[in-house]
C-alpha cells in the first residue's frame, strides 16, 4: 500500500510535468501509466516525428520533449509505475482516495490527477462473430512468451512492424519455431520497416514463411477449440486456413476504459473541469491533458502544461489545507532552488 | 497607415508566442512594443537568470527563451516596431481598431491583443518638490546625445550600471567633454559592473569625476532654471551643489500607463478576460500574459502560452467571419508544414 500525496493517471507529457508544477509546491508524486514506458501519444504515435508548436523549442519530436520533461522532473523523484492500468478510483472513508490497478498496485492518495490523454491504449481488435471467446487462449493481440507457439501452426494478420516481426520471428527461431507460420494481411504491401520487408520476403522464399493475402471473414470450431479462419481473398473466393494459434497486431487504439467508470462528470467521453483549478466534478479529482474539456478547449500539449500548473496550485487546499502557499518564480526562489537541486546566484552554497 | 488583421502590444515571450499562434491560423500580426529590443520582462529584468519551469527547458535564461521564440516566430514574417509607445486605441465607425503610438505610428487593426505584461518598462522619477518641470530641459532620464552635454556642469544621480556608465563617459569624451561630472549617490557602494566602478574610481583620482555621498532633498530655481540642487549627506548636513543639467538613473519600473485609459474591464489593475477566448470587455480585444486576470490567474509565462493560444482561436470570428476553422497539428498538417516553411514527412517537396 502506497500512500502519496499526489497520484498522477497518465505519464505523457502533461502527466510528467504534472509531477513538475506538483514538486515545486512541495506535494510528492507518484505516476501510473497503462503503457511500458513514459510519453503517452508522443511515443505510440509519434516518437521521431516533428512538433513544433511547443513554446520555445521551435522543433522537437516526440521521444525528445518526453526526454526533455523527463529530464526537467528528475529532481523530484516521483516514482513510475508504468504497464500499469488503474482499475479502480474511489473515495475512503477519511476523504482521500483509493487507487487500484489490475494487476495489483495499492495506493491512497490525497489528490488524484487523470492525464489519461485520450485513454488507455489497447490493441485495435479483430471483429469476427464468435472470436472474441478465444482471446488468452489462441487469440493474441501481444506476445509475452515466444516459446509458447513452438511446433504451433500459427497465422500472423496485419501488415504493420509488430506483424512482420512476429512473423519473421516465430518462422525463424531454430528449436522453439512454429509448425508453420503465414502471414495474413490484405494485400501484398505492407507499412514496415524496409529490413523486416526484406527478411519477410526472403523466409518466403525459403519456405519457412507463407504470405496470403485476404481478410478474415469467419472461424472454425471443433469441440470448443479453435481451428481454422475463413480468409476472404482478393479473388472474392473464401478459403480455410487451418490454424493453431492465431496473432492479431492491428495497432493500438485509445479508449477512456476505467475513467468513464468513476462517476465523474463527463461531456462527449471528456472529463468536465473549471478552468480555475482542472478540478472535476468530485473535489480532489484534476484533470489535465486531452481527457478533459471546457469552453475553449483545444487538444494541444501547451494547454495541458498550463491545466497542470492551476491544477497543481488547487490541489494545496486538499494537501496542506492550513497552509497559504503563494506563487514564487523558479529565476529568484532560493526555496524552489533548493527543491530543485540548483544555486542561487549571488549566494555561496552551503555545502 | 498600417493595416493588420492583428495588433499586438507587447513583445515579451508571451507577445512573441501571439505572433506563433495567429500565424498558424493564417493571422497576420504586427508587434509593437515600448522596448528598444524584444523579450519585455526578460530582457529587461533577467536576462542571464536561469528560468527553469518553461516546459521542456529544464534551464534557460530571459535571452535564450526570447531568441528560441524569435527563431520560432521566424516563419510568420511578423514586424517588430520597437521603442514605439501605443498611446491610442479606439474603435472606428467600421468596427476596427485605431492605434497609434506615440512617436507617430499608426495602425488600422481588424484585432488587438495586449501583451502587455506588468507594464510599458518608464525610468524611475527622483520625487523632489519642483523637479518634474525640468524634465527633458535640464533634468534627465535617458541620454539620447551625450554632445548636449559638452561645456555643461553636470551632476549624475544613481549607483547601478547606467549612472557609472553615463559618468565616466561624460567625463572621459575629449572635446566634447562636460565642464565638470559629479556623481551622486547615497554611499560609496555600488551595484554595477566592477570594471565600470573601477573607471570611475580612476577617473575621480584622475580629478576628472568627483564622487559624492548624499540625496537630493530639494532643488535651487533662478529666473526659471534650475542651478542648484540641495544635498542630504550622510553626515546629517545639506550642502547646495550647483549645476547645469541633472541626470537621474534610478533604473525602470512598469507602468500600466495608457492601457488603463482604453475603457477596458481591469480588477486590480489587470485586464478581465475570460478564459475561453482571452478577450476583455471590448470585443476583439484580448489580453495574455500578466497583464490579464480571471479566476485562477497565475503571472507564468507558460500560462501566457496557453492564454495566446486559445485567444488566437478567439480572435478568427472577427478576422475572418466566414471561416469555420479547425485545431490542425504541427506534427502531421501539411497546411501548417507549408506555413511553417518545414517538409511534410512521407511527401516529396513540390520544389
Amino acid at each position: 500500500m502506497i500512500e502519496t500525496d499526489a497520484l498522477i493517471v497518465g505519464a505523457g507529457p502533461v502527466g510528467l510535468f504534472q509531477v513538475f508544477e506538483l514538486g515545486l509546491l512541495e506535494i510528492g508524486a507518484h505516476v501510473v501509466d497503462s503503457l511500458p514506458q513514459p510519453g503517452g501519444q508522443c511515443i505510440e504515435l509519434y516518437p521521431d516525428k516533428p512538433i513544433y508548436d511547443i513554446p520555445g523549442l521551435p522543433a522537437t519530436s516526440g521521444r525528445e520533449l518526453v526526454d526533455r520533461l523527463l529530464q526537467q522532473i528528475a529532481p523530484f523523484q516521483a516514482p513510475l509505475h508504468l504497464d500499469q492500468e488503474v482499475s479502480l478510483l474511489q473515495r475512503r472513508p477519511d476523504g482521500r482516495f483509493d487507487v487500484a490497478t489490475r494487476r495489483g498496485l495499492q495506493f491512497i492518495a490525497k489528490t488524484v490527477f487523470i492525464a489519461g490523454g485520450v485513454g488507455a491504449f489497447q490493441p485495435k481488435p479483430l471483429r469476427v462473430e464468435g472470436l472474441a471467446a478465444f482471446e488468452g487462449t489462441q487469440l493474441h493481440y501481444r506476445v509475452d512468451d515466444p516459446a509458447r507457439f513452438a511446433g504451433r501452426h500459427v497465422v500472423v494478420v496485419g501488415g504493420g512492424d509488430s506483424a512482420l516481426q512476429w512473423a519473421n520471428h516465430l518462422a525463424e527461431t531454430g528449436p522453439q519455431a512454429a509448425a508453420s507460420v503465414t502471414l495474413l494481411h490484405r494485400r501484398d504491401a505492407f507499412q514496415a520497416e524496409p529490413a523486416a520487408i526484406d527478411r519477410m520476403r526472403a523466409l518466403c522464399e525459403a519456405q519457412r514463411l507463407q504470405f496470403a493475402a485476404g481478410q478474415v471473414s469467419g472461424i472454425e470450431v471443433t469441440d470448443g477449440r479453435l481451428t481454422a479462419i475463413k480468409v476472404l481473398g482478393g479473388d472474392g473466393v473464401t478459403r480455410v486456413m487451418p490454424l493453431d494459434e492465431l496473432l492479431v497486431f492491428f495497432g493500438l487504439s485509445p479508449r477512456l476504459g476505467p475513467i468513464a467508470d468513476w462517476g465523474l462528470a463527463l461531456e462527449r467521453k471528456q472529463l468536465v473541469v473549471d478552468t480555475e483549478k482542472f478540478e472535476t466534478s468530485e473535489p480532489g479529482i484534476f484533470a489535465v491533458g486531452d481527457v478533459v474539456t471546457y469552453p475553449g478547449k483545444k487538444k494541444l500539449i501547451l494547454c495541458g502544461f498550463h491545466e497542470a500548473t492551476l491544477a497543481a496550485f488547487g490541489a494545496v487546499r486538499h494537501v496542506f489545507p492550513d497552509k497559504a502557499v503563494h506563487l514564487q518564480y523558479t529565476t529568484t526562489s532560493p526555496r524552489l532552488h533548493q527543491l530543485l537541486g540548483v544555486e542561487t546566484p549571488g549566494h555561496d552554497d552551503e555545502h
